[in-house]
Protein backbone atom coordinates (compact mmCIF):
# COMPACT_ATOMS: atom_id res chain seq x y z
CA UNK A 1 0.00 0.00 0.00
CA UNK A 2 2.48 2.34 0.84
CA UNK A 3 5.10 1.28 -1.37
CA UNK A 4 7.22 4.93 -2.53
CA UNK A 5 5.68 6.26 -6.03
CA UNK A 6 7.52 5.23 -8.89
CA UNK A 7 8.93 7.75 -11.49
CA UNK A 8 10.31 7.23 -15.02
CA UNK A 9 13.04 9.61 -16.30
CA UNK A 10 15.55 9.27 -19.34
CA UNK A 11 18.46 10.69 -16.81
CA UNK A 12 21.46 7.77 -16.33
CA UNK A 13 20.85 6.11 -12.68
CA UNK A 14 23.53 5.09 -10.51
CA UNK A 15 24.09 4.80 -6.53
CA UNK A 16 24.73 8.63 -5.37
CA UNK A 17 23.65 10.52 -8.75
CA UNK A 18 21.92 13.25 -7.97
CA UNK A 19 18.77 13.56 -10.94
CA UNK A 20 15.89 16.80 -11.47
CA UNK A 21 12.59 15.89 -12.48
CA UNK A 22 10.83 17.52 -15.47
CA UNK A 23 8.92 20.37 -14.66
CA UNK A 24 5.55 17.98 -15.01
CA UNK A 25 7.28 15.18 -13.05
CA UNK A 26 8.01 17.55 -10.55
CA UNK A 27 4.37 18.89 -9.86
CA UNK A 28 3.03 15.64 -9.65
CA UNK A 29 4.90 14.46 -6.89
CA UNK A 30 5.00 17.43 -4.98
CA UNK A 31 1.82 18.90 -5.65
CA UNK A 32 -0.56 16.21 -6.40
CA UNK A 33 1.27 13.46 -4.17
CA UNK A 34 2.17 15.89 -2.13
CA UNK A 35 5.95 14.98 -1.27
CA UNK A 36 8.39 17.08 0.30
CA UNK A 37 12.06 16.44 1.16
CA UNK A 38 13.40 13.02 2.52
CA UNK A 39 10.30 11.41 1.25
CA UNK A 40 11.30 7.94 -0.82
CA UNK A 41 10.68 7.81 -4.21
CA UNK A 42 11.80 4.66 -7.26
CA UNK A 43 13.41 5.48 -9.77
CA UNK A 44 13.43 3.68 -13.28
CA UNK A 45 15.04 4.80 -17.47
CA UNK A 46 13.94 1.58 -18.95
CA UNK A 47 18.33 0.70 -18.77
CA UNK A 48 18.99 0.60 -15.17
CA UNK A 49 16.37 -0.92 -13.17
CA UNK A 50 15.04 0.24 -10.71
CA UNK A 51 16.33 2.59 -8.24
CA UNK A 52 15.36 3.70 -4.82
CA UNK A 53 16.01 7.62 -4.19
CA UNK A 54 14.71 10.37 -1.75
CA UNK A 55 13.84 14.06 -2.44
CA UNK A 56 16.23 16.57 -1.62
CA UNK A 57 15.42 20.12 -3.06
CA UNK A 58 12.02 20.87 -3.94
CA UNK A 59 11.75 24.40 -5.83
CA UNK A 60 8.49 25.88 -7.56
CA UNK A 61 9.23 24.32 -10.73
CA UNK A 62 11.88 21.72 -10.12
CA UNK A 63 12.37 18.75 -7.76
CA UNK A 64 15.96 17.23 -6.88
CA UNK A 65 16.37 13.29 -6.14
CA UNK A 66 19.49 11.78 -4.68
CA UNK A 67 19.58 8.03 -6.12
CA UNK A 68 20.16 5.21 -3.25
CA UNK A 69 20.99 1.79 -4.25
CA UNK A 70 19.65 -0.13 -6.96
CA UNK A 71 16.03 -2.00 -5.99
CA UNK A 72 16.09 -4.70 -9.03
CA UNK A 73 18.12 -4.74 -12.23
CA UNK A 74 16.79 -4.50 -15.46
CA UNK A 75 15.31 -7.59 -16.79
CA UNK A 76 14.20 -8.06 -20.59
CA UNK A 77 10.33 -7.80 -21.34
CA UNK A 78 8.51 -10.33 -23.18
CA UNK A 79 9.52 -9.08 -27.01
CA UNK A 80 5.54 -8.78 -27.91
CA UNK A 81 4.43 -5.94 -30.00
CA UNK A 82 1.14 -4.34 -30.77
CA UNK A 83 -0.43 -3.23 -33.77
CA UNK A 84 -3.89 -1.95 -33.81
CA UNK A 85 -6.00 0.41 -35.91
CA UNK A 86 -6.87 3.67 -33.91
CA UNK A 87 -10.34 4.19 -32.62
CA UNK A 88 -11.89 7.48 -30.88
CA UNK A 89 -9.70 8.74 -28.09
CA UNK A 90 -10.80 7.31 -25.23
CA UNK A 91 -10.52 3.71 -26.55
CA UNK A 92 -6.95 4.58 -28.26
CA UNK A 93 -6.30 5.67 -24.82
CA UNK A 94 -7.52 2.82 -23.44
CA UNK A 95 -5.57 0.64 -25.52
CA UNK A 96 -2.40 2.28 -24.52
CA UNK A 97 -3.12 2.15 -20.86
CA UNK A 98 -4.06 -1.66 -21.23
CA UNK A 99 -1.65 -2.96 -23.72
CA UNK A 100 0.93 -1.16 -21.19
CA UNK A 101 -0.01 -3.24 -18.50
CA UNK A 102 -0.01 -6.22 -20.11
CA UNK A 103 3.54 -5.79 -21.43
CA UNK A 104 3.46 -5.12 -24.74
CA UNK A 105 7.02 -3.44 -25.68
CA UNK A 106 5.98 -2.03 -28.89
CA UNK A 107 2.58 -0.44 -29.91
CA UNK A 108 2.22 1.31 -32.86
CA UNK A 109 -1.38 2.55 -34.81
CA UNK A 110 -1.47 1.36 -37.98
CA UNK A 111 -4.32 2.63 -40.71
CA UNK A 112 -6.74 0.23 -42.20
CA UNK A 113 -8.91 0.86 -44.99
CA UNK A 114 -11.91 1.12 -42.40
CA UNK A 115 -10.33 3.17 -39.92
CA UNK A 116 -11.94 6.13 -39.13
CA UNK A 117 -9.21 8.55 -37.24
CA UNK A 118 -6.97 9.38 -39.35
CA UNK A 119 -5.09 11.49 -36.39
CA UNK A 120 -3.05 10.23 -33.40
CA UNK A 121 -1.36 12.36 -31.00
CA UNK A 122 1.54 10.06 -30.52
CA UNK A 123 2.98 12.10 -27.66
CA UNK A 124 -0.38 11.55 -25.81
CA UNK A 125 0.02 8.07 -25.99
CA UNK A 126 3.46 8.31 -24.77
CA UNK A 127 2.55 10.09 -21.77
CA UNK A 128 0.32 7.59 -21.29
CA UNK A 129 2.23 4.50 -21.48
CA UNK A 130 4.72 5.73 -18.79
CA UNK A 131 2.02 6.65 -16.56
CA UNK A 132 0.93 2.81 -17.09
CA UNK A 133 4.49 1.96 -16.70
CA UNK A 134 4.96 3.66 -13.88
CA UNK A 135 1.82 2.18 -11.78
CA UNK A 136 2.36 -1.03 -13.18
CA UNK A 137 5.58 -1.99 -12.31
CA UNK A 138 7.59 -2.27 -15.21
CA UNK A 139 10.90 -1.59 -15.62
CA UNK A 140 10.92 0.25 -19.21
CA UNK A 141 7.94 2.12 -21.12
CA UNK A 142 6.82 0.11 -24.25
CA UNK A 143 7.90 2.22 -27.69
CA UNK A 144 4.82 4.23 -29.19
CA UNK A 145 5.92 4.29 -33.52
CA UNK A 146 4.22 6.71 -35.11
CA UNK A 147 1.36 5.44 -37.28
CA UNK A 148 1.81 4.13 -40.54
CA UNK A 149 -0.85 2.47 -43.24
CA UNK A 150 -1.07 -0.96 -42.24
CA UNK A 151 -0.56 -1.57 -46.12
CA UNK A 152 3.43 0.14 -46.17
CA UNK A 153 3.47 -1.53 -42.57
CA UNK A 154 3.52 -5.19 -44.08
CA UNK A 155 4.92 -4.09 -47.07
CA UNK A 156 8.35 -3.93 -44.85
CA UNK A 157 8.22 -6.34 -42.44
CA UNK A 158 10.17 -8.78 -41.47
CA UNK A 159 9.35 -12.39 -41.97
CA UNK A 160 11.05 -13.07 -38.81
CA UNK A 161 8.06 -11.93 -36.87
CA UNK A 162 4.86 -13.53 -37.09
CA UNK A 163 1.43 -11.56 -36.72
CA UNK A 164 -0.87 -12.91 -34.73
CA UNK A 165 -4.08 -11.87 -36.68
CA UNK A 166 -7.53 -11.17 -35.02
CA UNK A 167 -9.52 -12.03 -37.46
CA UNK A 168 -12.92 -10.69 -36.04
CA UNK A 169 -15.17 -9.71 -38.29
CA UNK A 170 -17.59 -12.12 -39.86
CA UNK A 171 -17.01 -14.12 -42.82
CA UNK A 172 -20.21 -12.81 -44.43
CA UNK A 173 -18.80 -10.18 -46.62
CA UNK A 174 -15.64 -12.68 -47.69
CA UNK A 175 -18.19 -15.03 -48.56
CA UNK A 176 -19.97 -12.20 -50.84
CA UNK A 177 -16.71 -11.36 -52.09
CA UNK A 178 -15.70 -14.76 -53.36
CA UNK A 179 -13.43 -15.68 -51.09
CA UNK A 180 -14.33 -16.81 -47.50
CA UNK A 181 -11.39 -18.48 -46.12
CA UNK A 182 -13.07 -20.14 -43.16
CA UNK A 183 -12.97 -19.90 -39.35
CA UNK A 184 -9.95 -18.77 -37.62
CA UNK A 185 -9.16 -21.00 -35.08
CA UNK A 186 -9.11 -20.11 -31.51
CA UNK A 187 -6.52 -18.31 -30.29
CA UNK A 188 -4.81 -21.06 -27.82
CA UNK A 189 -5.41 -23.46 -29.95
CA UNK A 190 -3.18 -21.36 -32.81
CA UNK A 191 -0.61 -20.40 -30.67
CA UNK A 192 0.15 -24.03 -28.85
CA UNK A 193 2.49 -25.26 -31.27
CA UNK A 194 5.00 -22.38 -31.22
CA UNK A 195 5.92 -23.18 -27.37
CA UNK A 196 8.46 -24.56 -28.10
CA UNK A 197 9.71 -22.23 -30.49
CA UNK A 198 11.84 -19.30 -30.55
CA UNK A 199 9.65 -16.94 -32.37
CA UNK A 200 9.06 -12.85 -32.27
CA UNK A 201 5.55 -12.20 -32.21
CA UNK A 202 3.07 -9.06 -33.09
CA UNK A 203 -1.00 -8.99 -32.55
CA UNK A 204 -2.53 -7.59 -35.61
CA UNK A 205 -6.05 -5.70 -34.36
CA UNK A 206 -8.22 -3.93 -37.03
CA UNK A 207 -10.85 -0.71 -36.85
CA UNK A 208 -14.94 -1.27 -35.26
CA UNK A 209 -15.65 -2.11 -38.62
CA UNK A 210 -13.00 -4.77 -39.36
CA UNK A 211 -10.84 -5.59 -42.12
CA UNK A 212 -12.04 -5.26 -45.33
CA UNK A 213 -12.26 -8.36 -47.31
CA UNK A 214 -9.16 -7.35 -49.34
CA UNK A 215 -7.61 -6.95 -46.29
CA UNK A 216 -8.06 -10.32 -44.77
CA UNK A 217 -7.38 -12.43 -48.13
CA UNK A 218 -4.00 -10.01 -48.20
CA UNK A 219 -3.31 -11.19 -44.18
CA UNK A 220 -4.23 -14.56 -44.94
CA UNK A 221 -2.09 -14.62 -47.40
CA UNK A 222 1.08 -14.01 -45.91
CA UNK A 223 3.05 -17.30 -44.29
CA UNK A 224 3.87 -15.05 -41.02
CA UNK A 225 0.38 -14.16 -40.20
CA UNK A 226 -1.69 -16.77 -37.74
CA UNK A 227 -4.99 -16.07 -37.86
CA UNK A 228 -7.12 -16.37 -34.61
CA UNK A 229 -10.67 -16.18 -33.55
CA UNK A 230 -11.43 -14.43 -30.05
CA UNK A 231 -14.77 -17.00 -29.21
CA UNK A 232 -17.94 -16.65 -30.36
CA UNK A 233 -18.76 -13.13 -28.96
CA UNK A 234 -17.92 -9.68 -31.55
CA UNK A 235 -15.43 -8.01 -29.46
CA UNK A 236 -15.17 -4.24 -29.77
CA UNK A 237 -11.78 -3.86 -31.16
CA UNK A 238 -10.04 -2.49 -27.51
CA UNK A 239 -11.20 -5.60 -25.96
CA UNK A 240 -9.90 -7.74 -28.44
CA UNK A 241 -6.61 -6.12 -28.35
CA UNK A 242 -6.34 -6.77 -24.72
CA UNK A 243 -8.10 -10.56 -24.72
CA UNK A 244 -5.26 -11.35 -27.20
CA UNK A 245 -2.42 -9.94 -25.57
CA UNK A 246 -4.02 -11.88 -22.20
CA UNK A 247 -3.49 -15.08 -23.98
CA UNK A 248 -0.07 -14.57 -25.70
CA UNK A 249 1.26 -13.52 -22.48
CA UNK A 250 -0.47 -16.62 -20.94
CA UNK A 251 0.80 -19.09 -23.44
CA UNK A 252 3.72 -17.99 -25.24
CA UNK A 253 4.87 -14.95 -22.84
CA UNK A 254 5.82 -14.49 -18.62
CA UNK A 255 3.11 -15.08 -17.30
CA UNK A 256 3.39 -18.85 -17.57
CA UNK A 257 5.91 -18.82 -14.70
CA UNK B 1 -20.80 -3.35 -41.45
CA UNK B 2 -24.52 -2.85 -42.64
CA UNK B 3 -26.04 -5.19 -40.46
CA UNK B 4 -29.61 -4.31 -38.91
CA UNK B 5 -28.93 -3.15 -35.14
CA UNK B 6 -29.95 -5.69 -32.25
CA UNK B 7 -32.42 -4.53 -29.69
CA UNK B 8 -32.60 -6.73 -26.24
CA UNK B 9 -36.12 -6.28 -24.67
CA UNK B 10 -38.05 -7.72 -22.17
CA UNK B 11 -41.55 -8.69 -24.36
CA UNK B 12 -42.20 -12.20 -25.65
CA UNK B 13 -40.88 -12.74 -29.55
CA UNK B 14 -42.67 -14.84 -32.04
CA UNK B 15 -42.85 -14.61 -35.86
CA UNK B 16 -46.02 -12.06 -36.35
CA UNK B 17 -45.94 -10.82 -32.63
CA UNK B 18 -45.95 -7.03 -32.73
CA UNK B 19 -44.31 -5.23 -30.11
CA UNK B 20 -43.88 -1.67 -28.48
CA UNK B 21 -40.10 -0.10 -27.72
CA UNK B 22 -40.20 1.54 -24.79
CA UNK B 23 -39.08 5.59 -24.83
CA UNK B 24 -35.68 5.13 -24.45
CA UNK B 25 -34.85 2.41 -27.03
CA UNK B 26 -37.52 3.99 -29.66
CA UNK B 27 -35.25 7.30 -29.44
CA UNK B 28 -32.11 5.40 -29.74
CA UNK B 29 -33.39 3.62 -33.20
CA UNK B 30 -35.09 6.62 -34.66
CA UNK B 31 -33.35 9.90 -33.46
CA UNK B 32 -29.69 8.71 -33.05
CA UNK B 33 -29.32 5.68 -35.50
CA UNK B 34 -32.68 7.54 -37.80
CA UNK B 35 -34.36 4.34 -38.61
CA UNK B 36 -37.76 4.59 -40.38
CA UNK B 37 -40.51 2.67 -41.11
CA UNK B 38 -39.75 -0.83 -42.87
CA UNK B 39 -36.38 -1.03 -41.48
CA UNK B 40 -34.97 -4.18 -40.68
CA UNK B 41 -33.85 -4.42 -36.56
CA UNK B 42 -33.08 -7.38 -35.33
CA UNK B 43 -34.24 -8.26 -31.44
CA UNK B 44 -33.91 -10.52 -28.52
CA UNK B 45 -34.90 -10.86 -25.18
CA UNK B 46 -32.72 -13.62 -23.47
CA UNK B 47 -35.49 -15.90 -23.60
CA UNK B 48 -36.32 -16.66 -27.47
CA UNK B 49 -32.71 -16.41 -29.63
CA UNK B 50 -32.83 -13.90 -32.32
CA UNK B 51 -35.44 -12.24 -34.10
CA UNK B 52 -35.82 -10.13 -37.48
CA UNK B 53 -38.71 -7.46 -37.28
CA UNK B 54 -39.66 -4.23 -38.89
CA UNK B 55 -40.17 -1.78 -37.74
CA UNK B 56 -44.17 -0.58 -38.60
CA UNK B 57 -44.95 2.23 -36.73
CA UNK B 58 -42.85 5.40 -35.50
CA UNK B 59 -44.11 7.44 -33.33
CA UNK B 60 -42.87 11.02 -31.03
CA UNK B 61 -42.50 8.54 -27.95
CA UNK B 62 -42.57 5.17 -28.96
CA UNK B 63 -41.88 2.67 -32.00
CA UNK B 64 -43.85 -0.46 -32.95
CA UNK B 65 -42.28 -3.22 -34.13
CA UNK B 66 -43.59 -6.66 -36.23
CA UNK B 67 -41.45 -9.99 -35.56
CA UNK B 68 -40.44 -11.99 -38.67
CA UNK B 69 -38.45 -15.24 -38.65
CA UNK B 70 -35.92 -16.61 -35.91
CA UNK B 71 -32.66 -16.06 -37.37
CA UNK B 72 -31.45 -18.22 -33.99
CA UNK B 73 -32.38 -20.27 -31.69
CA UNK B 74 -31.25 -19.11 -27.84
CA UNK B 75 -28.20 -20.75 -26.91
CA UNK B 76 -26.57 -20.95 -23.17
CA UNK B 77 -24.20 -18.37 -22.15
CA UNK B 78 -21.05 -20.04 -19.84
CA UNK B 79 -21.67 -19.97 -16.45
CA UNK B 80 -19.09 -17.83 -15.45
CA UNK B 81 -19.62 -15.51 -12.61
CA UNK B 82 -17.94 -12.22 -11.89
CA UNK B 83 -17.45 -10.97 -8.88
CA UNK B 84 -15.41 -7.64 -8.21
CA UNK B 85 -14.61 -4.31 -5.92
CA UNK B 86 -16.71 -1.24 -7.24
CA UNK B 87 -13.91 1.07 -8.52
CA UNK B 88 -14.02 4.89 -9.73
CA UNK B 89 -17.56 5.43 -11.75
CA UNK B 90 -15.75 5.06 -15.15
CA UNK B 91 -13.42 1.76 -14.63
CA UNK B 92 -16.79 0.34 -13.04
CA UNK B 93 -18.44 0.86 -16.18
CA UNK B 94 -15.56 -0.71 -18.27
CA UNK B 95 -15.50 -3.63 -16.10
CA UNK B 96 -19.29 -4.55 -17.01
CA UNK B 97 -18.85 -3.27 -20.56
CA UNK B 98 -15.89 -5.43 -21.16
CA UNK B 99 -17.35 -8.15 -18.97
CA UNK B 100 -20.48 -8.26 -21.30
CA UNK B 101 -18.52 -9.04 -23.84
CA UNK B 102 -16.38 -11.42 -22.75
CA UNK B 103 -19.60 -13.47 -21.78
CA UNK B 104 -20.16 -13.31 -18.18
CA UNK B 105 -23.52 -14.51 -16.68
CA UNK B 106 -23.18 -12.81 -13.74
CA UNK B 107 -22.27 -9.75 -12.67
CA UNK B 108 -21.80 -8.82 -8.81
CA UNK B 109 -19.97 -5.85 -6.72
CA UNK B 110 -18.88 -6.90 -3.57
CA UNK B 111 -17.42 -4.73 -0.92
CA UNK B 112 -14.17 -5.58 0.48
CA UNK B 113 -12.22 -3.99 3.61
CA UNK B 114 -10.07 -1.68 0.77
CA UNK B 115 -13.16 -0.72 -1.35
CA UNK B 116 -13.12 2.74 -1.54
CA UNK B 117 -16.58 2.80 -3.38
CA UNK B 118 -19.30 2.33 -1.15
CA UNK B 119 -22.37 3.42 -4.19
CA UNK B 120 -22.89 1.45 -7.25
CA UNK B 121 -25.79 2.25 -9.57
CA UNK B 122 -27.25 -1.23 -10.05
CA UNK B 123 -29.58 0.42 -12.74
CA UNK B 124 -26.86 2.42 -14.65
CA UNK B 125 -24.94 -0.75 -14.58
CA UNK B 126 -27.73 -2.90 -16.42
CA UNK B 127 -28.01 -0.10 -18.96
CA UNK B 128 -24.45 -0.71 -20.00
CA UNK B 129 -24.69 -4.35 -19.98
CA UNK B 130 -27.77 -4.01 -22.35
CA UNK B 131 -25.72 -1.81 -24.23
CA UNK B 132 -22.80 -4.01 -24.77
CA UNK B 133 -25.04 -7.32 -25.07
CA UNK B 134 -26.68 -5.79 -28.03
CA UNK B 135 -22.82 -4.90 -29.76
CA UNK B 136 -21.39 -7.96 -28.84
CA UNK B 137 -24.08 -10.01 -30.98
CA UNK B 138 -24.97 -12.19 -27.18
CA UNK B 139 -28.19 -13.20 -26.99
CA UNK B 140 -28.67 -12.48 -23.35
CA UNK B 141 -27.73 -10.07 -20.97
CA UNK B 142 -25.67 -10.71 -17.49
CA UNK B 143 -27.52 -10.65 -14.54
CA UNK B 144 -26.42 -7.08 -12.56
CA UNK B 145 -26.62 -8.54 -8.95
CA UNK B 146 -26.76 -5.94 -5.96
CA UNK B 147 -23.53 -5.52 -4.29
CA UNK B 148 -22.83 -7.06 -0.80
CA UNK B 149 -19.95 -7.15 1.52
CA UNK B 150 -17.59 -9.87 0.38
CA UNK B 151 -17.84 -11.37 3.26
CA UNK B 152 -21.46 -12.20 3.46
CA UNK B 153 -21.50 -13.27 0.06
CA UNK B 154 -18.69 -15.57 1.05
CA UNK B 155 -20.95 -16.65 3.81
CA UNK B 156 -23.67 -18.22 1.48
CA UNK B 157 -21.40 -19.06 -1.15
CA UNK B 158 -22.27 -22.73 -2.89
CA UNK B 159 -19.44 -24.82 -2.45
CA UNK B 160 -20.16 -26.54 -6.07
CA UNK B 161 -18.95 -23.50 -7.69
CA UNK B 162 -15.23 -22.70 -7.50
CA UNK B 163 -13.65 -19.11 -6.94
CA UNK B 164 -10.95 -17.89 -8.96
CA UNK B 165 -9.22 -15.66 -6.67
CA UNK B 166 -6.59 -13.15 -8.78
CA UNK B 167 -3.95 -13.10 -5.81
CA UNK B 168 -2.66 -9.37 -7.18
CA UNK B 169 -1.25 -7.91 -3.88
CA UNK B 170 2.21 -8.27 -3.12
CA UNK B 171 3.13 -10.66 -0.92
CA UNK B 172 4.70 -7.77 1.15
CA UNK B 173 1.99 -6.86 3.63
CA UNK B 174 1.01 -10.89 4.28
CA UNK B 175 4.58 -11.53 4.79
CA UNK B 176 4.61 -8.71 8.13
CA UNK B 177 1.34 -9.93 9.60
CA UNK B 178 3.46 -13.57 9.58
CA UNK B 179 1.51 -15.68 7.10
CA UNK B 180 2.92 -15.49 3.48
CA UNK B 181 1.20 -18.13 1.71
CA UNK B 182 3.23 -17.79 -1.50
CA UNK B 183 3.44 -16.74 -4.97
CA UNK B 184 -0.11 -17.61 -6.73
CA UNK B 185 0.04 -20.34 -9.55
CA UNK B 186 -0.38 -18.90 -13.02
CA UNK B 187 -3.90 -18.73 -13.93
CA UNK B 188 -3.51 -20.92 -17.10
CA UNK B 189 -1.80 -23.77 -14.86
CA UNK B 190 -4.57 -23.52 -12.16
CA UNK B 191 -7.05 -24.13 -14.47
CA UNK B 192 -5.46 -26.46 -16.84
CA UNK B 193 -6.65 -29.55 -14.34
CA UNK B 194 -10.55 -28.23 -14.51
CA UNK B 195 -10.40 -28.22 -18.33
CA UNK B 196 -12.20 -32.36 -17.92
CA UNK B 197 -13.85 -31.84 -14.89
CA UNK B 198 -17.76 -30.40 -14.68
CA UNK B 199 -17.17 -27.33 -12.53
CA UNK B 200 -18.97 -24.13 -11.98
CA UNK B 201 -16.80 -20.87 -11.66
CA UNK B 202 -16.49 -17.48 -10.56
CA UNK B 203 -13.95 -15.13 -10.66
CA UNK B 204 -13.21 -12.34 -7.86
CA UNK B 205 -11.26 -9.35 -8.45
CA UNK B 206 -10.06 -6.60 -5.79
CA UNK B 207 -10.02 -3.35 -5.02
CA UNK B 208 -7.08 -0.72 -6.46
CA UNK B 209 -5.14 -1.45 -2.93
CA UNK B 210 -5.68 -5.06 -2.88
CA UNK B 211 -6.90 -7.50 -0.70
CA UNK B 212 -5.84 -7.27 3.44
CA UNK B 213 -3.71 -9.73 5.02
CA UNK B 214 -6.86 -10.94 6.46
CA UNK B 215 -8.71 -11.46 2.94
CA UNK B 216 -6.49 -13.19 1.79
CA UNK B 217 -5.44 -15.58 4.25
CA UNK B 218 -9.76 -16.43 4.67
CA UNK B 219 -9.96 -16.84 0.80
CA UNK B 220 -7.14 -18.70 0.54
CA UNK B 221 -8.20 -21.26 3.58
CA UNK B 222 -11.79 -22.02 1.68
CA UNK B 223 -11.38 -25.26 -0.39
CA UNK B 224 -13.04 -23.66 -3.13
CA UNK B 225 -11.29 -21.02 -4.11
CA UNK B 226 -8.42 -21.56 -6.64
CA UNK B 227 -5.89 -18.36 -6.05
CA UNK B 228 -4.33 -16.91 -9.63
CA UNK B 229 -0.97 -14.81 -10.67
CA UNK B 230 -1.58 -13.27 -13.64
CA UNK B 231 1.94 -12.37 -14.47
CA UNK B 232 4.61 -9.93 -12.96
CA UNK B 233 3.29 -6.78 -13.61
CA UNK B 234 0.85 -5.06 -11.01
CA UNK B 235 -2.62 -5.38 -13.01
CA UNK B 236 -5.11 -2.65 -12.65
CA UNK B 237 -8.34 -4.13 -11.15
CA UNK B 238 -10.47 -3.61 -14.40
CA UNK B 239 -7.59 -5.23 -16.30
CA UNK B 240 -6.86 -8.25 -14.23
CA UNK B 241 -11.14 -8.72 -14.55
CA UNK B 242 -10.63 -8.67 -17.96
CA UNK B 243 -7.70 -10.69 -18.80
CA UNK B 244 -9.01 -13.39 -15.99
CA UNK B 245 -11.90 -13.87 -17.98
CA UNK B 246 -10.19 -13.97 -20.90
CA UNK B 247 -8.16 -17.01 -19.85
CA UNK B 248 -11.32 -18.22 -18.14
CA UNK B 249 -13.12 -18.03 -21.39
CA UNK B 250 -9.81 -19.42 -23.79
CA UNK B 251 -9.22 -23.12 -21.10
CA UNK B 252 -12.66 -23.28 -19.55
CA UNK B 253 -15.39 -21.48 -21.48
CA UNK B 254 -16.84 -21.37 -25.27
CA UNK B 255 -13.64 -19.56 -26.56
CA UNK B 256 -12.19 -23.40 -26.90
CA UNK B 257 -14.07 -24.57 -30.04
Amino acid sequence: MATPPRVYLEADLSEGARVDLSEDQSHYLTQVLRKKADDPVRLFNGRSGEYGASIVEVKKRHTTLLCGAQLRPQSASPDIHLLFAPLKRQRTDMIVEKATELGAAHIQPVFTARTNSDHVRTDRLRAIAVEAAEQTERLDVPVIEEPEPLQSRLFRWPESRRIIFADESGDDDSRAWGGDPGRAPPVAAALQPFTSQDVKWAILIGPEGGFTPEERMHLRGLLHVTPISLGPRILRAETAALAALTIWQSILGDWRT
